[in-house]
This record gives C-alpha cells, structure tokens and sequence, in this order.
C-alpha cells in the first residue's frame, strides 16, 4: 500500500495502553493527514512503500504535545509580570489598556513559534480577539482548540479598588457572547478541521448568572466544550462569596456546569472535597504547573484530583508569569513541583508528565479520537526529536530504558527536529516552513515599543513590585 | 588603546553592583584573557580599537555562568535513576559497580558539552578519577575547579543493608587522599590558570574524623576550599547519629570545620539553627534545586541561608536524577520551588538566581577575584545571548525592563550563541570550536551499551521501583 511518508528504524513512543507504548526501531506511515499504522519497523516497511522514507536511527518518533491552556494574546507582555503581587491589577492591567488588537497578534504570532519549535502541534487558545488569532493557527498550519475569553467586565476594571465586587456590564457581556458564536460560525472545522472551537466563560467569578447559563446552553447547542477557569486565585473565591455567598466549586455544581463539557483550569484555590467533586462530576482539570509556580507560589491540586480518578491535561497559560510557553517546561514543572508538594520522590513520575501532555491531554480536551497518541487512523501530528544530543545521551535500552525520563527532566524543547501537524511538515530540521520567524520576532518588538511609549503613565501610577525593581537596579 | 575584539552595543548585564548592572547600548573589550574595559559603547568605541569588532545589537552580553556542583562522572547514567526510593543503593550503585573509567569519562564529555551549550563557562567539578575527568576541560578550554572525591567506603558498599553503619577501610581512605593530593600537585593552575583544585571530602558520614582532619590540614596547606555534602540526606543524618550521637552541622562546628573554606553541598536536612550556625561560621551554601527536587522531593533551606547572610550558589548535581546539567533549568527551580515553599510569589526573585549563577556563586567558591561579573580586570569568562529568540522577545526597555525575568524564566539555554571563556571562543555561533560533539555523544552511546550489557544482572536484583516501571510499560 502505498504512503507519503515513512519514519522507520526509531524509537516509536505510540503513548497507547495505560503506558508510553515504546516500539523499539519502530516505523509510521503517514497518507494525507492520517495515520496509516504504526509498528515494527520490518512490519511497516514489508506492507507500505513511499516516495519519502525517514531514516530514524537514533530519533524519537511520538504525538506533537498538546498545549490544554494558554493566553496567546498576552505573550506580548512576556516577562512584564512576575516576582510580584498584584499579579493582574498592577502586572497585567496597565499593560491590556495601552495595547490594541494588533499590538496583542503580534505577541500571538511569536508564542505559536516558541510553541512549535518545542513541538506543541495542539494549542487550546483561549483569549480575547480570538476572531483574529485564530488566523495564525489556520496560516501555520497548526492545530488549535480556540475559544473566546467571554466576561462582563467593563474594560475600566484595573482601576476598581482591590477587593471591590466587580460590576458586571450584561450589554459587554453579550457583545462578547457574540464574538463566540462568530467563532463558532467562522472558524469552528475550518484549516482543513484543524480549528474547533471552546466556549471560554473566563470565570464564576466574572460574569453573572444568567450569562454562565446561557453559554452552557450554547455549549450543548453546538455539542462542545467549556474552557473555563475555576477556582483559580483566593481573588476569585472571595468575588464568589461575597456576591453569592458561596464558594466557586458548589456554586457551579447547584448550576449543573460540572459535567463533562467542563474544561476547568487551574482549581488552585480548590478544597479537597472540592477537587474531588469535579473529578466525580466527570469535568477534566488543567494543570499549569509553571505559571500558578509563579503567579501564585503554589501547586493546585492535581494529585488530588487524579487520585479522585479525575481526567487532567497540562497548560502552560500565559507568557507574561510563566514566562514560556513550553510543554517541556510543564512536563518537568509538573513532576517536580508534586514530587516537593508530597516530600516523595516517586510522586507524579515522568511517564505521567507526558501522557498528560499527550494522551490524557487529548481525553481531557475531547479531542482523543484525532490526536493524543500513534495510532491507525488518527490525525498525523508527529514530532521527531533528536537522541543524540547532549541532553538525551546516551541512550539506555535494557534492563531500563532512560528515553522518557531524559525527555521530561533533560530535554529543554530544541530537541525537537521536526514537528508534523495533520501530515504536513510544519518544522524541518529545526527550520520553519509555513511562517517566518524573523518577521514574527521583529513585529512583536516593534509592537513592544509602542506599547511602552503608551503605557509609561499607568505603570509608573500602578507601582508594582516589578517597577520597584527597576528602579533599584535589579533589571 | 588596542583591543582584541569589543562586542558592541549590545544589552550588558555586568552583574557589578547590588543587582544586575545593566548597560543598555553597552560594550566590552578584551584583550588576551582579560576585559580591558566595559561601559556604554560610546565610551569603549572611542577609547579602544580592534581588529574584530562584533555587533551586539540585539543580543545581551552578561557573565558565563557557574555550576557550583556538579559530578559530571555520572553523567554517563542519565536518566537511569529517578522517581524511585533508595537512590543511591538501588539506583546508582548496579551502574556504578558495573562502570569503569573509560566510560564514565565518555559521559563526563557530554555533560561538559551541555553545560558549555547552556553557558555554563564554571565547572567546579567534583568527582571520582578527577585526574583523568580533568583533561576534557583543559582541552575543550573551559575554566573548573575541580575536587576528587574522598571517602572510605569500600567498593561493594552498595551491597549493604539499607540501615547498616558503613564500614570505613582507612587504606582506601588514604589512597584517594593521596589521588587528591595528586590532582593539587598537577593540575592546579594549569590550562593557562583555568583549572583549579579543591579538596572533595564526599560527606561526614562516609570517612573518619582522623581522614576529615587530614583533609582540613592539606586545604590550610594548600590555601584552597573543600567543596563537601553537608546534611544531604536522612542517610547522612542517620549514620552520624549512629556513629557519634551527633547530627552532621554541629559535629562540623566541633570539628572546626565550619567556616569561610568550606562549600557546603545542599543542606537538605539542617534545621533552621544549623542553617544560621553554618551561614554564621561563614561557609557557603551550595543549593541543588533540580536535583534535590527529583531525588528528595525536597526543597532545601536556601532562603534561611540567604535570610542569616550566607553566600550561596547553585549547582546542577548529577545527570542521574536531576537529569539535566543546565544553569537555566537551576536558575528556574530555584526561584519557582521557593516562591513554593514560602507560598509567595515575591520570594526568590529572577535577579536573585542570576546573581546566584554568576556573582555570588563567584565569591561562594572563592573565584570572585576573576569571574562572576563583567569588569575590568576579570577573566574574559563572557556569553554573547540572542535576544531575538522567540523565549526571550519582545523586549521591553521602558519603564520596565524584561530581560532578566525572561532569562531566568523563559529561556531554555540555547538562546546562548556564543560561548567565551577565558578570552578564547568556545562556540561560536552555537558551533562548538573545541571539541567534536558528535563524536562525544557516539562514545558516550558505545559506553553506554558496554555498561548495559554488564549491569543486567545487578540491576534486576536491585528491583528498583524504575526496574519496575520498565517491566510495566512506562518507559
């Protein structure tokens, strides 16, 4: 039968059965954007021919990782806000208000690439403007789970006295509501069904009632997920009971939104019951191990919730308090920081990081029967990463193979050679094909000119943590 | 005045002064080993000329980095011993025993070349058959300062019962001191002076009083450090009360080995009072914040070191159970596991890594007098980073500054291009100038298949807990 392409003789990490599914000298074969099979090497080459065959001695073959949360449209802010309090009255909102649609793109653009280049192939983007990022994704040829960040905040709320209720603005929020069904209407399939489309309630704590209600309704309209953070800061809780009298978990629960459609993110401010409740309820949890690291020198409670047999993903949120957007990064993040949570070493292993950067993911996200895993039939997003570099040598086989540790604790993301997302070819030996860098790179800089020269006043006013340290020369 | 080359208008983090020095549009000229001078460009461009004047633009100029720790000769065993318990017994010993020479100086190469790849110019390397591990640094033209390590154990201590006093065998005590002796004697300041010796006691656990006041003795001698394990684990501690009735730190404080020559390794089991007795006696503190995290799931008491005013520095440890060699990846942790601890997202900020990489690392191990910052007068020890990198852009000069968090926070390490040390380059451009990379990741892989084929039995009898993943699929 014959295939595009063939990756033979590698080390194949399917990410099938309850483990990582290694094929040693293993081999893909790849028609269009699917899966032909995957198997022993000898297997693959007696029963496909190609035009294009990959020598993959002393590679690794494995599914593009998933990215389950992340802000593209802050990554402009990239290291503005982080080592402080405040995190987003005084790191973020002085920032938002001076930066406009094109400024915050340009951002975008560069995140996908830091992305790529660390072989995410899934991004669940989930941001204001969404009608716009969304064309990077169809552009790149990369496969995104986008959603719009939907909220009743007057765009004036950085100036609202911390520990103030928000007011909610019903005219803003169905305006926002709209752009979601736009996205829905537009985008949802479209890059050749690499686009689906998320509702994105930004949180309980953000919106009223009835608009919470009204996306949930969408949500079965449409038969899709709810992107949403829960329970994500002690800012959030307290909003919650101060208007409702009630905690973020039991609220939502007497509203039924903790159910399966329910993609809740972070759960930082979780009790255990809590925790334990939305993993009954069927809803999955993602994981941000760097960014709440940072934001909020804490980490939520995924032990917890996978022990409550819970369905997680790992994200890596937002460049401005991360500050990258690496799925490298979160894999190691998550285990270590579990590892000192719980003072024992053999806590969250590195097998688990990646399955819940690659098949866990896919469940969690509902996408698992495109992506997640190497498996007939399944969408071909393929990363080869390179085993003979410094980070992963040597390579250990028998009685142990050391490939997957070395993966989540050693590599940093470069390692990665060659990204394929729905059969296409998207990095090659490290190059770029489908977007230019250099062009990114340079209109993100210039972008963040601009928005220096605008919002020079509202930081200085803001007096972060942050400005304190550049005025004392640690900067 | 003639210069050898300048680097110019470039970002300069100095390092100089009490937080990070930095010279927007700054220069630096050196001659033979040496910085001539270092300012705004203006000033260096006037003052001096060159033959080889670089274009900074773009990029940031700061200090190579320092890993204060490292044991590269078990770098061969990378990612063979993690999330498990009994690290060292079940995990490391089946390899070691089963390792000779040869090999483990195949890995220590890799590891150098990772180190030098992620900036790492400082190797304070510490570690069995330093006399031979010493070579790859004076031929790949790299600055250490190197320990071999001392103890009485003999060679199948790893067959003992977990528990059990350790026997000492005075004999392989004193061969080992002599080996020291004899690294003191031929390699310390060697290399053009980059490479220089420190006396390695492994533990106060692992020798007698008689040989650890020996070893006190020769360091007063030879007016060098001791570079040791301090407190590092329950093992440690249990042993010393076993043996003496006494903890490690105030068994140390009697011994009078407390003070400003030794370089106390992790201190993952003082007490807050040891902690301060140690910074107090004015001995530093060496902190291993991936390594302990992986192998203890601990996060040790750097911060009440800092907090009573000791001088700390990061180390990276070994590649088996960290499992990288990475001063980014050290920076990171550092920051992110005790803004964790201390439930507080201001605690360990960006700048404070950094300077714990370069500056005060510098004064921890006693070599502040040539590197850890940019000044005239110091060795040339100089990383020339590409700003233009998706993990560190966009850049963000007014009012607030985001180098130094995305560099500590974001950048994986390749972002460093060019590599200088001791005035000479070491990699340019991210090619390696004086060693062939991949001739040294094909050795360390043939090492790599000698020693499994030899350690198969000893390590199914060990039946660690990776042993055991292995057999059930999650490797």
């Amino acid at each position: 039968m014959k295939a595009d392409f063939i990756i033979a003789h590698a080390f194949v990490l399917t990410m099938e059965g309850k483990g990582v599914g290694m094929v040693q000298n293993g081999a893909i074969a790849v028609k269009g954007n699917m899966i032909l099979a995957v198997g022993p090497s000898a297997d693959i080459l007696s029963a496909y021919q190609a035009d294009r065959l990959i020598d993959g001695t002393g590679k690794l073959v494995m599914p593009g990782l998933i990215d389950a949360h992340i802000h593209t449209g802050l990554s402009i802010f990239r290291g503005m806000a982080q080592d402080m309090s405040h995190w987003m009255q005084k790191g973020l909102w002085p920032f938002i208000k001076n930066t406009d649609k094109k400024d915050a793109l340009t951002g975008s653009l560069v995140t996908i690439i830091e992305g790529i280049k660390a072989g995410t192939t899934t991004f669940c983007d989930y941001d204001h403007n969404m009608n716009d990022i969304v064309s990077h994704y169809v552009k790149t040829g990369v496969r995104a789970r986008v959603a719009e960040t939907i909220n009743e905040l007057p765009d004036d709320i950085g100036t609202l006295p911390v520990g103030d209720l928000y007011p909610f603005d019903t005219a803003l929020g169905n305006q926002r509501l709209q752009e979601s069904i736009r996205l829905f209407e537009t985008w949802h399939e479209q890059g050749d069904g690499r686009i689906t489309c998320l509702f994105g309630p930004q949180g309980a704590d953000m919106m009223g009632t009835e608009l919470l209600l009204e996306v949930k309704a969408l949500a079965e309209k449409y038969d899709t997920r709810i992107h949403m953070h829960v329970a994500q800061g002690d800012r959030e809780i307290d909003q919650m009971v101060k208007r409702y009298g009630k905690r973020t978990i039991p609220f939502l629960d007497e509203l039924g939104y903790l159910d399966s459609r329910l993609m809740a993110v972070h759960l930082t401010e979780a009790t255990k019951d809590e925790t334990y409740l939305v993993a009954k309820r069927g809803a999955s949890m993602i994981y941000c191990a760097g960014s709440i690291g940072i934001i909020d020198g804490l980490v939520p409670p995924i032990m917890d919730f996978l022990e409550a047999g819970g369905q997680a993903a790992l994200g890596s949120d937002q460049a401005p308090g991360n500050n990258c957007n690496n799925m490298f990064n979160e894999m190691k993040f998550a285990a270590i920081l579990n590892k000192v949570k719980r003072s024992d070493p053999k806590a969250f292993p590195a097998w688990l990081s990646l399955r819940l950067a690659t098949i866990e993911s896919a469940i969690a996200i509902g996408l698992d029967h495109e992506i997640g895993s190497l498996k007939k039939g399944k969408k071909a997003d393929i990363l080869i990463v390179n085993l003979e570099s410094p980070t992963l040598c040597p390579v250990f086989t028998d009685p142990i193979r050391n490939i997957v540790p070395n993966l989540v604790y050693s590599a940093r993301g470069h390692e990665v050679e060659t990204v394929i997302i729905d059969g296409q070819f998207i990095m090659e030996e490290n190059q770029l094909v489908t977007v230019n860098e250099k062009e990114a790179i340079r209109e993100a800089q210039q972008a963040a000119e601009r928005i220096s020269r605008r919002s020079g006043q509202d930081i200085m006013a803001a007096h972060s943590d942050v400005y304190q340290m550049m005025k004392d020369g640690y900067l």
